[in-house]
Formats: C-alpha cells, structure tokens, sequence
C-alpha cells in the first residue's frame, strides 16, 4: 500500500434544519447537538482506526467546519493544515431553501419534488436576489459575485471537480491523508467523479453522516476499492437509508 | 484610516492547568467550560466593534485553536481563511512543564521561579527527551526536529518575528484585517516587537485572556498607538492584573 493515497469523506451530522426539515444549501445554519455528537464519534471512528489526517479541507459552512473540528479534536488532529473553499459547500437549493421539505412536496407533487432533489441536471428556480436566505450579498462569496443562484449536481461537479484536480490531488500526490468534511451533495459529486457512476446511478447514491468514508487511491489517483469504504459499515448502511427517505414523512 | 492595517491579538482564556497551576508551555491541554466562555466573549467583542478578520493565525495547541473557532463562530467568520504554524506556540518551559506553580516556588524560592516566568533569556533546565510531558515524539513537529527542549522570551521572539515579518506582514500589507489567537508568551514576544519594548519593560507586560486587543498599523507596519487598544479596556486591566499575580497563591 506504500504507493497509494488517502482519501476521507466526512459529510456534517445533522444541522438545525436538518432537524427542522427544510432545505439548506447555503444557508449557514449550525449543527444540531445530535449533529455534534455525530462529528465526535466520527473522530473516535478516525482515531480507532488509526487513520490521520495530515491536512484538512472544508467548504465556508459552519456545519461542515464544526464537524471537522470537533472530529479532528477528538482523533487529536487539531493542529494540521486548513483549506477552506465555496467549491465544497452543499448544492445551492436556489429558491427551495429555507422551505419545509414536506410542505415543498405537497405543494408541487411527488414528481417534480424528487426531481428537485434528485435530478442529475434539472437545478430548481433560482433564488431572489436580495432575499431572506440568499447569500449574494455574503460577505464570503464576494469574491465569486454572490455565488450561483439554483445549482443541481451537475453544476456542483462542475465547480467542485476542478478544486480536486488542482488542489486536493496534489496534496495526495505528496502522500498526504487528506480529509474532506463536506455536505451531501458535495460529496455525492466527489464519489460520482471517483467511482466513475452514470448519471443515473449518481441518483441513487445516499452518503450517511459523520462516518468517515475511506478511499484509497492508486498512482492514477483511482479507488483501489470501488465505492471505498465505511469506517462503520453497519451505521453507514443504516445512515444512507434514513437520507434515502428524507422528505417522505 | 485607509492606508492603515489592522491587527487583532487574542490570548486564549483558561486552560485545564491555568486552572491546576501547573506550567503548561507546549503540552496540549484544552480550554476549561470558562475559557470557552472567554473565547465566546471574544468572539462577542469582535462582532459588537465591527472587527470582522479576514485571516486567522493560530499556534498548533488545542487552546488557541478552540478559543479562535469559538471566537469566529459568535463573530459569522468561521469561514476565512486559517493558517497555524509553532511558531506561535506558547514558549517551551522545559522541565518545569507539568510541574505545579506553587510547589515549583516553594522549592526553588521566589527569585528563581520569577526568573524562570520572567527573565527574557534565562531559560528553565531543559526537558528530558521522551518524558512524560515532552513533545519530542509529537507528529505535529516532526519537521521541526520535535521542537525545543526549552525556550526564555528571547527565544520565542527569535522563532515567532520570522513568521510574522514573512508571512503575517504580507496579509497586512495588502489590507486584510489578521486576527492571531496565541499564547501569553508568543503574543509578549509580538507586543515587544510591535511597541518596541525594552527586555526590561517587557518583564513587566501581561496580556489578559479573551480580550481581542487591536492595533492600527501605519505603511511602516509600526502602531499609531503604542499598545494597541483592548476592545473591553476594563475587563483587560482586571485581566492583566490576575495575569501578574499568577503564581502567588
């Protein structure tokens, strides 16, 4: 294994509209407690498995950034390198968010519902400028013009990809174990890009919260592993079905 | 004011042996539930003087680290950018490291262990390598050769003003406001510089925990007031004041 690299996912555990069920995207809200507990036990997970990150990379959400921390503070990580970038942030739920999740689907229906949440290449309507929970005049996204205004997953591989290419795979090149604390569709884009899935089989891809997800990568920087692997297989599996049917309470 | 740069220090509050009196230096204790509650405060401070950094130096202990996250969490800028480096650790005790302030005064009397706290380049014995409270074997200065086995002011001043001239100065330079959450000492040896203090005046300056305490600096990167302002200056001379009696319990 000397010639391979490392790479951790680690997707935020439960923020406060996650509990509150509404779409998020950019909007930065914190994690819940259940959320903190979530970030710890996945730097116990990292800590019992040896497994060490030499450098850190997080969006500019705080829900990402606190799991890093806590995880990293747990597994005695604290210390090591930060890179943060909007490239890694959640999808722009555009004028979805802030809304109820189940209200938005029985307001417009199963259908275009999923297809919102799941649609490979259909983004929803673009937020309102100036709006309640848009983010173009956020001082952080001043450098890329406020930001997008709706995403879907194209978009996010889009923007996200090249991040990797030219920043992350470096880091991994030299030997680095790189973490990732992300979102769920940020991460969804990434897995997409390593296991090299269909559009349509993207769709179907759930990534639970806070369990670390191991890849390791070989020269050619492909998953030695297709779909890598959970630390903790069992609460990853029971994780990827409880996001599977968010929205349909 | 527009040609000026600004600077924010922040003096991590109360650790787990700030609150056992025991000489810290480099080992990595946390923050007590009161030092958090300083870092929050700080945090407080900054966002009700509109004092919104744009860059984050912090050393590699968990003190400083947890004190600016919590800080910039309270102030809605957990997102910009961070960098940490040793050389902003907290001065190396040596083999007073672990040892219980008042039991260390006891033994070695009042003007050793005074010249020990206090002197700018009289350093404590150094510390055994590979004992219970060195840091020679931490992955974290690996690079570094596992660190000092001692240091006295001078000495963090000789490995801090490179970092600071090299890599701070260029962020102020072009206009970002620096925020550096440090040590007692790492942040000593910085004022000294700032202020351009005599070794013997410099004997004499305590930083108060949890206070962010500014400086204007003009195009020479020199303060337009010497000693910077203390964003609650009350709360800072209360501070400043524990700071100077610690050790005479």
């Amino acid at each position: 294994m000397g010639d391979t690299a490392t790479l951790v996912l680690l997707r935020h555990g439960e923020s406060e509209w996650n509990a509150s069920n509404q779409f998020t995207g950019w909007v930065d809200v914190d994690l819940t407690e259940k959320g903190r507990r979530e970030a710890v036990r996945g730097g116990e997970l990292l800590s019992e498995h040896g497994l060490l990150p030499d450098v850190l990379y997080t969006s500019l959400l705080r829900r990402a950034i606190t799991t890093a921390h806590l995880a990293l503070d747990t597994a005695d990580r604290l210390w090591i390198p930060v890179r943060r970038s909007w490239r890694l942030n959640e999808r722009h739920y555009g004028a979805l968010q802030g809304l109820d999740k189940s209200q938005t689907k029985a307001r417009y229906g199963d259908e275009q519902f999923m297809t919102w949440r799941r649609s490979y290449d259909t983004p929803p309507p673009p937020i309102e400028k100036g709006s309640q929970y848009s983010q173009d005049a956020d001082p952080r996204y001043v450098d890329v013009g406020g930001g997008p205004l709706t995403e879907c997953l194209a978009d996010v591989v889009a923007r996200f990809l090249p991040y990797f290419t030219d920043v992350i795979i470096p880091d991994l090149r030299v030997g680095k174990t790189v973490l990732i604390a992300a979102h769920g569709n940020s991460l969804r884009a990434l897995v997409k890009y390593l296991d090299d899935m269909s559009e349509d089989d993207v769709v179907g891809l759930n990534i639970p919260t806070g369990i670390p997800l191991r890849y390791d990568l070989d020269a050619d920087m492909r998953p030695l592993v297709r779909g890598g692997s959970y630390l903790d297989p069992e609460a990853a599996a029971a994780g990827a079905a409880a996001v599977a049917s968010q929205g349909a309470k």
